[in-house]
């Protein structure tokens, strides 16, 4: 049997329209979050909202408490929520929001434990008692035109344009820089390209390079055809999207002054059924980061591949040795950031899965798997960032290609026939390699034993850099 | 043990490197295509290639065709493979496409099953004999300055644009339209509003459809944001992608030649690398009907849920009644449109996943999961397109409003107390609401025996069409 | 605007409780059938119903005409029932099911389709005139007892269990006896292991055959264990599990007469209720493919990777050459076994997912998804049974050690240090190898310029053949 | 650009074979922890390993240097080793094992981090100097016969079935107590059933809740079908499954240790190098999670829809209320622990997407996407298990009945009508059922205006009790 969570030490007493609970003295939060620890032990502590969600909520309860003095709400009590509201956004508050992920699908619980923390902490600010809901009143005044339903969604956006702001762009624009520079740098450093993990025609590592750059470069436009969407904010819906108890123009109001306070370019969402009772572009934007993480696997892929050995593999580049690799295989060094990163792009495919049935499943006005779904779009998010960072940093930047390897496989290839198509017929080509194949000799040998060309042609004809 | 299939009736001798090969007589395909069915006899005759990627082949052919000309393909040839290219766009060769979507990854034995069916057509055309090469050869004239690495993909991308542009975007646009109506139709319909599938506060069931009818118009925004992308070919980058063996702008020209044919904005791809070796778009667009999916899912739930009963569900809608529901019930009519609606939505979602980790796997210069992704996107677009088309006709056309039953929740509603929190604060709104409840009276009579409000401001106060 | 398909030639009526409807004179199917075809043209023709499960409903439908004598159905009718079963069972009446997977989610439609095909034929056989519904009513006799809710997921598991017995088991047995084989043959071909794709100590090839063959081993393995609740049948619960309208023990006798039919062991499902309103067992099905798949995936990425080259790749192994691999470059041959296993290893996760969700939506007394958990079950099936006999007989069978090769990386491998671990401990061997990595020098050279070891005890200590 | 966490406070230098690294004074992990953590800064802090792996790396830990003793390890040292191993048990020392998931995917930083931890404890507790590795050695001593390679997958399958034992079959059996008593106490309530969401024929709750029962009693049994391959322990296998450098019987030795510290049924892998190159037996348990998420996810859909309302939705169900359930709309109680639970239910399909693609990815002789594996794996038995106990405590054993709504829709149900089809047929019983719908009137009066029966049969016929 299940056992709820006990409290050690000091408390005082909180209610709800359920009745008294009490709370630990020294937390902001009241009734409805003590509640909610009981009712939802999940996963605690490791699944607990996450703190770009909250701190998007305090931008969010500060715009609306700024919006709110225009529709009537003391200028103290607006300024004590702003106050306390910049507490929250600094990250000072998170030990005051203790609630699990896996709560009530519409995050009601998180919203009143915003509204509890906010409460409690602006009439501390303005010297009232905690808990007495006044002169400031969770309900009545933090959430104010407001409703679980529209505000949830709203920081559920705030969050993710964050997030995407300041971790992910900047690692992907990281990323792509450094790969750029590769790219450039191995510009005439020749290779065997590899067809079906078979040898092929030639090409420059640079070129290779150049085809995860341009991948990094449509990721993060993919991730930004999202962004109007993203804008979009439901704030001013309210219960069921009808704005009913709110404000003409409140919503219009409220997003104009998180664009404010955030310089990004929130706007009002034009259907707010649509902004509610779905979360469609969160799953577009889940997509988005789906797609990245399908890059990033097929790149860091190859680059273990292509520095797979050191004596027995592929072996044509060499990767930085951040650590060692074996704690039984001395002087083996592992690519141990295209590992973080292809773990990282399979749970993103996986994060897109829930957050895909998720999305699904709303039904009428409202969709209840907005923390699951806010959740998983979060956390792509950040260990996408983290990991690019990682991975540009301790690996990318320190990749060199290995000249000898790579000036080996060249002269061995037996693909640089395909030069001589044009030439003598592509029936004629294949025999001759064939041929090479078979008897472990040269292209050359093989062309003048079958006599299709002289060596003065063949060695006309098959030109490496005219392959590229 | 497994046995390959024998021919039976008339056959004629193909050959290839590998050597001579028995064919159908009557067939146009060849040795290659021959040897696939035998050694890739897997999910026959179900999981055959996709037609519309055989029509793209076509139209990628010819486009080859007449650019070859420049580069001194002989013009009766290129005419005669014009003419061949025309039967294959209109699908009268399909009879001779019989491979299986699995086999080898690069699609190469589709695209010399292409070759082959065009060159032995054109040699009929031209008067010569099926098989003997000449005049026209499916590698020197047919595959002229190509190769599967670089037709194949650009297939993939010409087959899911023409499907989007003539089915999904019809019926998206079609489905659309119909909502929109139904929108505008109910726009003064009042209904009680449901979260957490609990009654909610007021809406009109225009409302409703109009957060249903934006799903749809973003749904046809968020596909269109891949398009760019879609139009970018592979042609010319040949096998690795550096356009080995192939002249100067020769993708450039396909390109162009293949938008004078559709109409369509088809450009050289900018990186042909990232081209051949990643579908990065192809996960893109799939994520585009992956959130489609997630809306007609819920869409779809909806409506049935809305129409549940007749006497024991919900009720709020009539949907038309096409066929007899159930073998053992008489008289039962179930949302059958919708079932096939969230079954189609299911599969897009799978189908999804399955592109995902294909498209995550490309090796160094070649993805070859081509088949496997280009099958489950026009698979998606596909039965995502005809399920429109089929719901939009067969079910949302024909919706009807229950106002009986519409008018009786609206009276029994609790809901409607939301309307007093301006007014007499949130917990004695909850009482009354919860008083009511308890004693399954109505808002006012519990709302007078608690004394909150007079019948008089209580009916000020409470009305539904202010609350919409 | 979507157009429903139109009737051309000779036509008769048929009716249901709808009314009267014309069908092809030539079909036995009748107006539910045809009712069907018109309000769900959805995927078709490549999406319909998929011949194992008619095939399932034949045998169903045959055992409940035998059952149903017992219960009063008249013998010459159960025998022209049973008759006409025969030919479904045979695929002899497959043009006469015609319809999409995406109808009803109950697959009312297809049952109803069942039922008029055999009881038409009945007619037919007994000198009636098809259409009359006399002296053979497709609902009053060969549905008798029976309802589509019950019958459809009794040839889910009917349908699932034959395909498994006559496809996936021999063909994974083929594929686990030529692994074994190769396990064997290879037991004595010593090798570098690789880990993190970097050199590490020796095994032989053998060894890891041995670990392939283990995984389809349990494969097989995990297949069987869902086996008992797959031969539990919903057939007697009727419309919602309880069984209304037929006699008692129906479902037990019909699952003995099935059980006589076909030797398998199948059995009347203990919970009806759960028969028909989950396929939770389905889903458990398919994730045992999905872990198939998984394994197999690994399997064939290993032994193309081990196959790459020929000059420039890992080149171990050396892999049958089918086909020409590639139109441009003669000489190639690709892995396109792997890529064809690969592929369908990729298909068979994404159905999976499509099952799981299609599995969880089931409402109250029936899910209605089962047209789609079918369909991707069998697929699933039928591709996984398919490939493995295709990959076992051109691929697996064929393989054949690049013995030149594997003893080149043994003696140029550093990773034979580990030896001298427990000698001079881990620090030291680390040491050793490093340098001889730094310096492009032997193992040996290396312990010897660092005075670790004499020659004599590095010969001593370092034996490969010690090792595995 | 991205910065490595920076150290404050008192430190220590501890060294491996990159050399000497700080780490804060007061913490046990040694220099390879510390590396981890500046080159694999992704996630933190809350992406850390779970402490369930952790623990499980402390039993296998404390196994190893009991065996060891017999193959030479020193007394002390042996006894040292275990007492530090007991305080990772018991989760004592969990602050010290700080790194991420995503690093290395073979875990060899975890294995680190615990021989780390473990020798310094030990080296304290012998009263010598952390970091000075004497007189206890990470590698040399508590890794002794021992590689990453072996002891991350043995402490996955170790922390998976402690996980399972002790939170996922207790709280599964809770769940099947609570329902079969509700499946019990509510036998004699008749109520109507659904199918397609519509009415159907008659059933009782009883029967209803039965099948939920049963699915979560095939739940616990598809966990246990995967217990044998579970308990298969890799250990023994070393570096690539050779077992080098290990003594003969290692792994079984400490397979048996293993089972008498904890009373589970371990085991000796067969294969070793299934054991270390795969994890399928991972994404078996992970494909039951699933298939019991998917069967939650139904039963947690149907209670909620079934406790709709409380006025305008099916309202047969009576939830327990366990909170406020909206922040704007007082009185209002929503299904919250239904909501947990669809969430969670996603949450591990997700994860189990995530397994599926990690599992295969396997190459040669290691999986290395372990840490993502059993990452998923614990998580979703974690929340599983806890939101199992939290919808059983909270919501299922407080379910009632609404008789009154029940009883109400027993009277008006059109579907009772199906108990006529073995009397009057069923196109008849069809026409009584649409005239009653068409008209508004009972299935009594449609019957006897259109003259098919009598009252009295009717009343014969028409039996709710006989039709359950």
């Amino acid at each position: 049997m299940h056992h709820s969570p006990e409290l050690i030490g000091e408390t005082r007493t909180e209610t709800d329209t359920f009745g008294p609970i009490k709370v630990p003295a020294e937390c902001y939060y009241g009734a409805q979050t003590a509640r909610s620890m009981i009712y939802f032990n999940i996963g605690i502590p490791t699944d607990r909202m996450p703190f770009p969600l909250i701190e998007a909520f305090g931008l969010l309860k500060k715009s609306c408490a700024i919006v709110n003095k225009q529709f009537g709400l003391d200028d103290q009590i607006s300024n004590a929520i702003s106050q306390a509201c910049d507490e929250v956004i600094a990250g000072k508050l998170n030990d005051h929001f203790p609630l699990s992920i896996w709560q009530t699908g519409s995050g009601t619980q998180t919203n009143m434990n915003v509204n509890e923390v906010i409460s409690n902490r602006a009439i501390q600010i303005l010297g009232g008692t905690m808990g007495s809901k006044t002169p400031v009143h969770p309900n009545d005044h933090v959430n104010k035109s407001q409703s679980s339903n529209d505000t949830f969604p709203t920081a559920m956006h705030v969050a993710a344009i964050l997030e995407l702001q300041r971790r992910l762009y900047p690692a992907l624009t990281y990323l792509h820089t450094e790969l750029k520079k590769k790219s450039d740098e191995f510009a005439s450093i020749y290779k065997i390209g590899r067809t079906h993990l078979q040898d092929a025609v030639p090409m420059t590592l640079g070129q290779e390079f150049s085809g995860y750059t341009h991948q990094i470069a449509m990721g993060i436009e993919r991730l930004k055809t999202s962004q109007t969407r993203l804008c979009e904010l439901a704030i001013g819906g309210t219960a069921v999207g009808t704005g009913i108890n709110t404000p003409k123009g409140f919503g219009k109001f409220v997003a104009k002054t998180l664009n404010e306070l955030t310089q990004l370019p929130f706007i009002d969402a034009p259907n707010k059924f649509e902004a509610l009772a779905t979360h469609d572009t969160m799953v577009e934007l889940s997509g988005a980061l789906n797609t990245l993480a399908v890059s990033l696997m097929k790149i860091a892929n190859d680059i273990r591949l292509l520095g797979s050995g050191p004596r027995c593999g592929i072996g044509e580049l060499v990767l930085p040795e951040n650590e060692p690799g074996s704690s039984i295989m001395p002087g083996k060094v592992n690519p141990t950031q295209c590992e973080a990163m292809t773990m990282v792009a399979a749970q993103v495919m996986g994060n897109h899965v829930a957050v895909t049935i998720g999305g699904s499943m709303g039904n009428f006005e409202l969709n209840v798997f907005k923390p699951l779904i806010i959740r998983n779009v979060l956390h792509s998010i950040r260990i996408l960032a983290d990991v690019c960072n990682s991975f540009t940093e301790h690996c990318i930047s320190g990749i060199l290609p290995n000249t000898n390897v790579l000036a080996r496989y060249m002269r061995e290839s037996l693909m640089l026939v395909t030069a001589l198509n044009p030439y003598i017929g592509y029936d004629k080509a294949a025999a001759i390699a064939k041929k090479a194949h078979k008897e472990g000799t040269t292209l050359l040998e093989s062309a003048l034993t079958l006599g299709y060309l002289t060596e003065e042609e063949f060695n006309k004809y098959v030109k490496p850099k005219d392959m590229v």
